[in-house]
């Protein structure tokens, strides 16, 4: 299963290389080794032609390679991984090798070339699109069950965590409790920085969970994924202590129907940005869109923010395949903040919420 | 305090810049902003002219700027905040201005070109070696305190997680375990994907925590950090379930003999090198340097790995206020690894070993 996947993977890559005008490419960003050959080693770069590919690492993973590695030769450099794929790519009569200019520093470009012998340092190397970004936009089966699960998990951890969430408890032991029941459920980690806003925090879009203690009465956002077999979810909850006054509720019920309206504008072939303005003009219709500072959403998969991205003015078009978030919300400084975020998958016809915790006001 | 450290930072990145010939420095690697100003966003780049600098950042991040940054004006940018920060370099009559082209991308130089004034396109940035990363390597006494507090912290944990370690537990439960009380010790997280790694797998220097049980006799190596306070820790103990057998102990001995060794070749003005080959010639002297596929250390800070590099051949010299590790390992393929790991402080006579725990062999 997941050697067909490898090799789907790369021919779909080789087209897309034939595309860019490149007869080979060097990978080296790890999300895109793992999602070509499998390797999760922090080492790695892997040399593509056509559809043929060679692993670069060291010496610490040695064993990790060969139990992991499908559908690509292994070499464990002595050296840079880096530079060692370049010396072997400059070796196999390759005319023109892509590097994805956005993963690839000025100084690794360098370091590069100087791998190569002297006639190829103009000519070998040239950059193209992300290809490999591109191709991973868009899960295959395999993608869509690990992305499932990772976000199933997430929604049951939501779940747990509420008892938690009581009036002076400190946010850090929210956090500490949910990533608790995280690890004893098998992830690898969390996708990202838990966060866990309380009162007046609820206004930092990004209020990581801190010392700070949870209000008597008050909004407490919640917003965390874990990293299931490799797997990013994602997913916010803004839940009340207390009984809730009226201006947040009016502000909660606009968030809410910003996301709904996001959500529904979601579907093969809508594009990016009228996703967005789906979910931002019930804000603008409810004043309430100067206090969303961000944009609605972003894909996800191997990485936490992947493309495309769901933002004012993009024109790229969803595909059925891709997975992405929508979260609005609004922040009042020194007030206030709401924020409710699903991950969904785009389908021919809409999509399917990922993440189905309940969006109704939670009052604790 | 901070405010004063921030000050004597800059007045060193000026003296630096000048050395380095450029009257400006474009700082977007996340960590060196934070170094520079304090802030902790995901999303700034730094303007740099001689001492003076501006923060450019985002909407979501206004209140917090205001917050935490000192010595720097803070603009929040309509959109990207790198463009924003060359936009304004390019009216500043700066007449070079460089960046860390180990840290900037390609497509990164390409955007930076092009918000720039046509007449400056080429000849404004120039890439400079990692300035600000080599004023990190020497900790000042701020971060000295911090790094000693986060440090104390893993040993405690490490304390803590032993009555953890029993036959049957899953690795995962142990890394849990671990993590929820670091979690309850007010950390940010951790400083990277905690280790355990136990029985067979011991010999995986990188081995995550995994589902594995732990074995009825066996080794499980513990290599984890927090993130106390933006510093990381980072220490690796492996302690021995049930009776240790005479190939064990052996190869226990002599790690701990070569760590014990690096400890004892660091002092202000050591090369780097010759730390590293204090360690490896022990394990060589014991016919187990094949076995040991890795550097002896590396610095830690702000991040988890930093300069100098201890390895093999460096000859960069070792400097007061330096935070590093060594940590030797030998790791035999299918059968089992060892590796002993301290973080320690160079001074001018040797160093402070800031993870006291014990190294003796500690049989569970």
């Amino acid at each position: 299963m997941v050697g067909m996947n490898m090799s789907a993977r790369k021919r779909k890559l080789a087209s897309a290389m034939k595309a860019a005008g490149v007869d080979a490419l060097l990978v080296t960003h790890l999300p895109d080794v793992r999602y070509l050959c499998g390797f999760t080693g922090s080492n790695a770069s892997l040399a593509v032609i056509g559809t043929r590919a060679v692993l670069f690492t060291d010496g610490r993973y040695t064993t990790q390679a060969k139990a992991e590695v499908v559908g690509a030769k292994v070499v464990i450099a002595p050296k840079s991984a880096m530079a060692a794929a370049c010396e072997w790519l400059g070796g196999q009569g390759v005319a023109k090798c892509g590097f994805d200019s956005s993963q690839t520093t000025v100084a690794a470009l360098e370091t590069m070339r100087k791998a190569l012998p002297a006639g190829l340092r103009r000519s070998l190397f040239t950059p193209v699109a992300p290809l490999v970004a591109g191709l991973r936009e868009i899960k295959d089966a395999e993608e869509i069950v690990k992305m499932r699960a990772a976000a199933a998990l997430g929604c049951r951890l939501f779940d747990g965590v509420l008892e938690h969430i009581v009036a002076g408890a400190a946010e850090v032991k929210v956090a500490a409790a949910l990533e608790y029941q995280a690890r004893l459920a098998g992830v690898d980690g969390m996708s990202f920085e838990t966060i866990v806003a309380s009162g007046e925090r609820s206004a930092l879009p990004h209020g990581r969970a801190t010392k700070a203690k949870l209000p008597r009465k008050g909004f407490c956002t919640l917003d965390f994924g874990v990293l299931l077999d490799g797997y990013c979810s994602d997913m916010t909850r803004t839940v009340h202590l207390g009984r809730i006054g009226a201006e947040e509720r009016t502000v909660y019920e606009a968030v809410l129907d910003a996301q709904l309206a996001g959500v529904a504008a979601v579907r093969a072939g809508a594009s990016t940005g009228d996703v967005d303005e789906a979910a931002r003009s019930v804000l603008r219709a409810a004043k309430l869109d100067q206090y969303f500072t961000h944009s609605t959403g972003h894909g996800v998969g191997l990485e936490i923010h992947e493309g495309p991205r769901l933002a004012t003015k993009q024109t790229q078009p969803l595909k059925a395949g891709m997975i992405v978030t929508i979260e609005p919300g609004v922040y009042i400084p020194g007030k206030f903040g709401v924020r409710i975020e699903d991950t969904v998958l785009v389908t021919a016809t809409g999509c399917e919420i990922l993440t189905p915790s309940t969006k109704a006001l939670i009052e604790l």
